[in-house]
């Protein structure tokens, strides 16, 4: 499609669905728009929940892209260590316009090299672990460094989607679309960020992120030190 | 899975994903949560947007469920005249415990004949198309009437399945997954309900919704007369 702006969202089994499902909700829209699921292998993807997309194409088939899209979820820690997936996510945001991540996708696109000395927004629970890559941390919902603008946890992908397409099209067109959506959110409690949230829920969702906790902490410095390897090199 | 609590989205063509896709993040964190994605023939199913879904089971091999959930998109217009489909959501929603939608699925629920005489939301362009079927059109986010409760236009749909969490598991848990998916949004602009939109940018979103809007009202006609049709009989 000549003339066509592409969106790829470059996927890994047991993503967070709603980390990129959000965001395509809202870049599908844009101007000349033309959004491409891809995958190391394509084909047929499980999402964390497992719900499966089908007819995605294979990472290294792109041949290049406007704008890239990293989302994030369980799946991250097998990601981390997957060499294709990170030399593919390195090659795509090299020449992208724009580089974009939903929740612990910062991660990805820390290990993939792309992020080195700048700020990134994550899902809260993980968000210091950016700084293995020698990225700030920064707590808000959507940040802004440059062409690289990162989301926080899950829904924060619909946030950083809107700041992108006002970006990219222009304020009217982002209010259109958010009007389109139907995006004048009413959360039924005041509780969505870890300080905002009462203590007890906070120790509970803690606790269960925990128990997964050493094994995403261990893949982040082994992803960390393969990345100083191959800068070195 | 016996003990299980078992969502079922019933799909069909041309379905906004994201009505879906945002109330799933959210239900399958249930407790005892099995979610199933189905639809009238099964396999592979292509979302508005071209982001297609696979592995769905056909509805009527679909034994019981105890959360119905029915999404909206552009494809309601084809499903309002689908009468498989309609029956087998009239099936469903007539067991289950709770009946839910997004968008303009509520136009679906009502032509299914789970509407009648109650509230619901729909998505704001399209609201006032519920009074064909004797259901009064609610301008609020998310409308409770008994054990039917829907939601507003797409992004809605978290919200919806939020409070339905909260009924279905208590508050302290709904929290916990609001936690989980950092749902503390920030929309970049307060326009995504028609009143608060500048009033060209309403006009724009009016104007290109408008183009495919005597479609949706004539089937919305014809859909009203089958029911009145079918429940005299």
């Amino acid at each position: 499609m000549p003339g066509a702006f592409h969106v790829v969202f470059a996927l890994y089994p047991d993503v967070t669905q709603l980390d990129f499902t959000g965001p395509f909700e809202v870049f599908q829209r844009l101007p000349q728009a033309r959004c491409t699921l891809a995958s190391v292998s394509g084909g047929e993807l499980r999402a964390d929940g497992g719900m499966t997309f089908a007819h995605l194409v294979r990472l290294k088939d792109v041949g290049e892209c406007a704008l890239l899209c990293v989302p994030g979820g369980y799946g991250t820690v097998a990601a981390l260590e997957d060499d294709e997936y990170l030399k593919q996510v390195h090659r795509l945001g090299s020449s992208a316009r724009y580089v974009t991540s939903a929740c612990t996708g910062s991660l990805l696109l820390a290990a993939a090299g792309l992020l080195r000395g700048r700020r990134a927004a994550c899902h809260w629970a993980w968000r210091e672990l950016l700084t293995h890559f020698d990225v700030r941390p920064d707590a808000a919902r959507v940040v802004r460094d440059g062409t690289v603008i990162t989301g926080g946890g899950v829904t924060a992908g619909i946030d950083m989607a809107l700041a992108v397409t006002a970006e990219i099209a222009g304020v009217d067109y982002a209010q259109s679309v958010q009007l389109t959506l139907e995006y004048a959110p009413e959360p039924p409690y005041d509780c969505g960020r870890p300080e905002l949230a009462r203590p007890e829920i906070l120790a509970a969702v803690k606790a269960r992120l925990d128990s997964r906790g050493a094994a995403r902490v261990a893949a982040v410095r082994r992803a960390a030190a393969r990345l100083l390897t191959a800068e070195a090199t």
